[in-house]
């Protein structure tokens, strides 16, 4: 059974999938919906998702949205190899390192927020990198708090987990908004880890058929 | 085994908690953090939650933050009464209601951020409306399609879930920010009847100690 993936190579949302997808085994073909050219909230598109977000993810004859759902959703349904720990306190603290990426940092720097910021104050393009760096980096110091005592590896003891799937395209954005990574010396240490294995590899944005590099 | 919550009356995430503790009958009480007075930033609450955000609930010995990794922990380890589906399709359909919410609207209209627009590109209090009311219209406008198929007397079938607990305070917003609701009319309908149950009669802000009127 192969998953079909509604997304953009350089998407967060997009990129968690992949890597769960990848880290589960589960095959899946790519169809890109181009953010840039907003595709995104296009007719097709919206009957994909009404958000008009990516991903839209097509697996066991249904189309699910909003990445964490699709996690969990994979998790309760492919529980090999896990990516939760299996103690409640263990899968609290990874949950908690996730939303404080996906609810914490990601919105409020990504593509569709930033334009607003244009569109409706008028904000140009050079001025959305404090803006989306505050972000990260006030995110990032708080993470790298919560994290360091339960971090091995990677940022679950020695598995990889929801968090690393998080971790990874938020360190890509930070590299992009001028984020130092030495900042957060946890962080910078296990999303390297991670990036070292192959699905984290064959997951980067520029391995993805819609890379323009 | 009481459990402690550092939150405040008015806060989304505080309010989404004090509900998950309501319906699944876990005695916990009160201490306030005044966002308005910044306490979420003084050297106390940093402790309890390294984001500066509230809530933080100390139980089990331990204290958890993050709205939605504290909900999924009281499902985990106190399962009755569920407010999760059983079954992986209903439950990825609740989450993604949740993440709609929780990362698609919430954090893009919260006072965090509405503060932000002001001290990065001063933009005044009279002008935060629309910026909050487009988030929340467009968000419930893909989340009324999203629930819609599977709604009941509440937004997954006739069962109180995660989905009802992230509306309820949502919706607040909405009424606060000039959001017309009889344009989601299942959001409305549903919030209208998960407001008459007496735990969400008792979770809501005009009745939390440090309610100002």
């Amino acid at each position: 059974m192969t998953a079909t993936v509604y997304g953009y190579w350089r998407s967060s949302a997009t990129w968690r999938v992949r890597l769960a997808l990848l880290l589960k085994g589960i095959p899946f073909k790519v169809i890109p919906v181009h953010l840039v050219h907003n595709e995104q909230l296009g007719t097709d598109h919206l009957k994909r998702n009404p958000m008009g977000q990516v991903p839209a993810v097509h697996i066991d004859g249904q189309m699910l949205t909003q990445s964490v759902a699709i996690m969990e959703y994979l998790e309760e349904t492919r529980p090999n190899p896990a990516l939760l720990p299996t103690d409640p306190t263990g899968r609290a603290s990874v949950r908690q390192a996730v939303e404080v990426i996906n609810s914490g940092i990601q919105p409020l720097q990504n593509l569709a927020t930033l334009r607003r910021l244009q569109s409706e104050y008028g904000v140009e393009r050079p001025h959305w990198k404090p803006w989306a760096a505050h972000y990260i980096h006030n995110g990032f110091q708080a993470l790298e708090a919560l994290v360091a005592p339960n971090a091995g590896k990677y940022l679950w003891k020695d598995k990889i987990t929801f968090a690393d799937i998080c971790l990874t395209p938020q360190v890509y954005n930070a590299h992009r908004f001028g984020v130092d990574m030495n900042d957060f010396p946890t962080l910078n240490r296990t999303a390297i880890s991670a990036g070292e294995l192959h699905e984290f590899r064959a997951a980067h944005p520029d391995q993805q058929p819609d890379a323009q590099r």
